[in-house]
């Protein structure tokens, strides 16, 4: 596939100079275009062969365009030294580095490098690199849904022109030092790295981000091509302007609930209770285990997410409270999820959520979550269907790359009846210091209890996997509903630590 | 000044069982009413003696308060494992764990551990100790000044009451993992730290952060003073109210322009010029320079930070260009300040620059800075006399924490006429590409050239100091403009990188 470039490709001086300056400018003024729509971000992906002119092409998009409006990231995983990405699943740190809606990111080596040099070097076997591929092609799915535009640019040289090229960097002083030992490494790993590359390339060329190929011996050829593209694919979009495309929402299947009425929730036996002594005996011997479990040395290794959701006073706060007792304060942090911020709306939705990952032995427990995507947006219509239909993908794909980071993932649903709340809430509305936990959109929720209960059942259905299933804790009766949930986390604890002693 | 808590002070359980519920509501009707109110943070330091009980305390805060409006630090520099806090000043890691308006942060160990055991393991001489306590006392006046209700408790233990009680929790198998060598190895030094600890607190506890002291030994006396001093402070702020303690701002002295009316940027020659053939050639000189500087191995250890500020339309977008030209794309950043963004809001106001500090061997370029406090915050009365008064004590202690970290700050106020603003200004409203750079402020704004004067005069009065000074340039040519940021770059660079050879 890399033919095409390898033809020697030239643009002289003279067309150089009449197209370049016009082109500049309108480059800029689609950037500042970009920048007051503000309605969604450029990502720029950089790769290629060494001596391309990879650098070369980074350094002139901060010449071409405004450099205060472009956020570069030359991080990878492979040849990482941030111990903070280390402690992460592998997509943290790009996930991390993405540009809000109106910017500019320039990503160097990215995703990409990390699939290849695995390969190259033999760090990963095939099968890692295919999973990798295919959490790839699910990021870039997502961030093209919400509208990004990604711009992906294979630098190619034959072999014969990259020994050529570091060859005349070598022999000039000013630039000798560009050459590194690397370089010639990688120049004798040519042949695999083409192989490797062509592979790469082809799986992940698609039809939102395909790849752009740039011969790379020719400067004013490369540089003319880049910024071309760059400033057709953005200048197109933002003609296209307001209206995204929504693919046709109406050709998915709707989601209705069954014909028969019966739906999941309706078969838990909400009044499940436990005797008061009992509880007391149980949740102490539990908390015992909990505490033991968060102390045990393969837990320095994993790292623990715990979601908290429910119908509103089912008693997530104090269910938070029992699991917290039980842990060392210094582990744990409790994120409260609520309407995103104005810089967290900048970002891809999940972006807040990516950002909470624990790192190494530590534990994140969040009192609502991105659930709430498939629940109160879906409910109360702050997203379109077709952005809450497409969630439940995007939600398994990212616990899955949560549990493939060595991170247990624990998910809690706390069911009370429509009768049970009623109850809590005037009982809140009553008591001093609960007085806070009531408010008028309480009650106006209460008033969708049908159309959260079909949200719920959906969520169920479709993001229940088997790496992180939903617990659903019949929470009538406090006691009970506690104590389900530090079993079930015991349980969970356990068989994932012991299996790693295995 | 330990004597009061090693006195053997115990509460029997029935006073403890009466008076111990209803402070918990009480305290967590409080904290519900902090979040409601959301106009201040609660801080809780956590320091003293190991076996004092600072372990259990934290864990009764979060048993006793809802946890989930708590997030707790027990990020050390000392202790450190951060690779991330490691590459940044010392300070770094405290600001960026600041919990936001309405929220409480826990800091266990926190800046007091890093004074007292690089004094006691004798890693800092009494000279830095000092340095550090005089950037404590400046931190937490600046904290409370913005608002922020600091608890500071010390928990206190006898040496000999600390050996028994590192003994009984050996003894027994639930608790004998708490007790580490390390808590022994303290034990041995305890006459050291009591006497390191004891000269700390007293220059520590100031009018408005005083320390408090806890006696450790009995667990009920310990929970009920310290549940106690936080609901008292808490409560006692929030009855306050909105009133918040503007000192007299009358009783500072005002700041005036000179009688004379002449003025420090009277006496620049705005109109200094460069010969265009002369431009090209210095200019490559100096990027080369600039850019060997940045190579240079001694730069590893540094970083450098650069700050453009200057009147509308001075060109800064153009020099910081010329600036990044010559620099490693994936090396520095840019960041642009505009107005905070509500996250921002929530922290003190010089949480988003610190935020912004390099890494060693990177580079920021702010684009507008913390400047903006005395300036358009000041002009446009976005804060308070006594808030922007404030603000240039609070600037140049912040850039001497960033000099102290090996970070070079460079700052250039880009100057010109008001003649040529003018000419600038209408020049871009009739070209395509920079219809973007004017708006409807830039022209408020220059209605308001003289109260601008006055305030950066002001500012440079008093925030040009010996380790970070201003340099002012004059920019009414453009081409003068940017040779004069970039040889005063090269120097400074220069300067620095050759000190730290010799």
């Amino acid at each position: 596939m890399f033919e095409s470039a390898e033809l020697g490709h030239k643009i002289d001086k003279a067309r150089y100079q009449e197209e370049m300056p016009e082109l500049r400018q309108a480059l800029l003024d689609a950037q500042y275009e970009l920048r007051e729509k503000g309605d969604f971000p450029l990502i720029i992906l950089i790769n290629g062969f060494d001596g391309a002119g990879r650098g070369e092409t980074l350094h002139q998009l901060n010449e071409w365009m405004d450099p205060r409006l472009i956020q570069v990231s030359a991080e990878t995983a492979l040849f990482s030294s941030s111990e903070e990405s280390a402690q992460r699943p592998w997509m943290w740190r790009y996930w991390n580095a993405l540009p809000p809606k109106g910017r500019t990111g320039v990503f160097f080596g990215s995703w990409y490098s990390d699939v290849l040099f695995g390969r190259v070097y033999d760090k990963t076997d095939e099968k890692q690199a295919m999973l990798q591929i295919g959490q790839i092609l699910a990021f870039e799915k997502k961030l093209c849904a919400e509208g990004a535009l990604i711009l992906k640019f294979w630098f190619h040289l034959s072999k014969e022109k990259q020994k050529k090229r570091l060859k005349s960097l070598e022999a000039d002083k000013k630039s000798a030092w560009r050459v590194t030992e690397t370089d010639w490494n990688h120049h004798k790993m040519y042949d695999r790295i083409y192989h490797q590359a062509e592979q790469l390339l082809r799986m992940t060329s698609t039809g939102e981000a395909p790849w752009v190929l740039v011969e790379g011996e020719d400067a004013r050829y490369r540089d003319l091509t880049v910024a071309r593209v760059i400033y057709q694919a953005l200048r197109s979009r933002l003609n296209r302007g307001g209206e995204r495309r929504h693919h046709a929402a109406a050709e998915v299947a709707p989601l209705l609930p069954p014909v028969d009425g019966l739906q999941l929730l309706d078969t838990l036996v909400l009044d499940r209770t436990v005797d008061k002594e009992e509880y007391k005996t149980e949740l102490a011997v539990l908390q015992g285990r909990l505490h033991e479990l968060t102390r045990h040395p393969n837990f320095k290794k994993q790292a623990l997410m715990i979601v908290f959701e429910g119908n509103d006073a089912a008693g997530k706060g104090g269910a938070i409270r029992r699991v917290t007792a039980a842990l060392d304060a210094r582990r744990y942090r409790i994120v409260p999820i609520a309407a995103p911020s104005q810089d967290e709306r900048a970002k891809p939705w999940l972006w807040r959520f990516w950002r909470e990952t624990p790192k190494k032995g530590g534990i994140t427990i969040f009192d609502r979550s991105w659930y709430g995507r498939v629940l109160v947006e879906r409910v109360e219509n702050f997203c379109s269907e077709h952005e809450w239909m497409r969630a439940y993908n995007e939600i398994n794909n990212f616990e899955q790359q949560l549990v493939a980071g060595n991170i247990i993932v624990v998910k809690f649903w706390l069911a009370i009846s429509s009768e049970e709340q009623l109850k809590r809430f005037k009982e809140r509305e009553e008591t001093g210091f609960k007085r806070f936990k009531i408010t008028e959109e309480d009650w106006r929720n209460r008033e969708k209890w049908d159309q959260y209960k079909d949200a719920v059942c959906d969520m169920i259905d479709r993001t229940s996997t088997q790496s992180a299933p939903w617990t659903l804790v019949e929470a009538n009766n406090k006691l009970y509903a506690r104590l389900k949930i530090l079993r079930t986390l015991c349980n969970a604890l356990e068989s994932r630590l012991l299996k790693s002693n295995g």
